[in-house]
């Protein structure tokens, strides 16, 4: 199993890149497994669905409860989804989101101590980590300005619907915290990203859909297993 | 806020004697809430049926998801519930099960790492811990046959309906467990309370349920604020 993440803010255009790298791994001639989260199993569909419904009702969910339903979410994901799979030399895993989402949103944007996170972190992977991870990065702006605009102007060559209506879901919660939370985001991504250079590739996301994903592809093509029609 | 806790395994008689505490406490004039984990909050709630559902299909949730539900529950009722009455002296809390049950069941019963999850219950607690813990303890095969005989002959005069039809949807879970799981679970609160010795009272719970509520109600008399009138 080769197991990628895409991370980064609202609106740099993680699910966009996902579907675009799943297309050219299955024409490679590989099966790719597209997960999210949450969502991806059945308790990962419920969740989002209380955390969705939470974001729309007067109290928000304390920033504690948050952490633990993402990490409830993600210890299904491996469990029941990732783990009986990994030892499939054929099978490349996208992760839109993954741990470091924890990090860099519960952790660097809504200061929940580190050492916590990565405690929670490490039972919830069971030790599981990405064996490469697309940081794309835009400034907040951008990105924002994206996730705005999304139900305006959808680039339907590249996002299902199904895949809007969910981006949309996600943005509503974190749209409205101010700029600074996204900006502490963006450098804690940047801080994590520093701290395993071997791990991460920091794509800039600003620019266009097409170069961005030529460029994850050609990253990715190096670590694809030796069964792959590149 | 005197915040009391009631502790023990399958069947050791919280719930019942939650009631008979609630209504001693009322009686001498007292204000007293009465709360349950999972539960007591909307997002609580939410979870007891998550929970409840996956105990009757077919695939049982991941032994980190479960821990991580429960403490997002627990994250909840603390913050929604608890701490904002922290600071009200007229006020007793009874909690049914707080985070000495995540230490007992998931770390002692389960085998998640101890210090992990009191990592997670500082984060879900807030460093809220009651003032007095009673342990009903009493043997499993005691308790479990309680909880199984609990639909044909229930202590109506103590336990409301509603009660029983959720402690049963609890039991249902722990109850397929083997003998051993609940071993581990009793001699892991008692661990816990050889720990905190101020903290804890050993209450022999296979005894009648009178004499043990009389047990319960002197050592909470003496912690009572100064209001009351015993």
């Amino acid at each position: 199993m080769l197991f990628i993440s895409l991370e980064g803010g609202e609106g740099a255009g993680k699910t966009t890149q996902a579907v675009r790298l799943l297309e050219r791994i299955e024409s490679a001639g590989l099966r790719c497994l597209r997960v999210r989260e949450p969502g991806s199993t059945a308790l990962g569909a419920d969740l989002r669905r209380l955390i969705k419904r939470s974001n729309t009702s007067d109290e928000a969910l304390s920033r504690a409860a948050e952490l633990f339903l993402f990490a409830a979410a993600r210890s299904e994901l491996v469990t029941k989804v990732i783990a009986p799979q990994r030892d499939d030399p054929d099978l490349v895993v996208v992760a839109d989101r993954f741990a470091d989402s924890t990090l860099a949103y519960q952790g660097y944007g809504r200061g929940i101590d580190i050492e916590t996170i990565k405690a929670v972190n490490a039972l919830a992977t069971h030790g599981i980590a990405p064996d490469l991870t697309f940081l794309l990065d835009c400034p907040h702006e951008i990105g924002i300005s994206r996730v705005r605009g999304l139900q305006l102007q959808m680039p339907l060559d590249a996002v299902k619907p199904s895949d809007s209506a969910d981006r949309n879901v996600e943005g509503m919660k974190f749209e409205e915290e101010p700029a600074e939370f996204h900006e502490r985001i963006r450098l804690g991504f940047l801080a994590l990203a520093d701290l395993e250079p071997d791990r991460w590739r920091i794509v800039d996301a600003t620019r266009s859909i097409n170069i961005i994903s030529d460029e994850i592809w050609k990253a990715v093509q190096d670590r694809l297993p030796v069964t792959a029609n590149p």
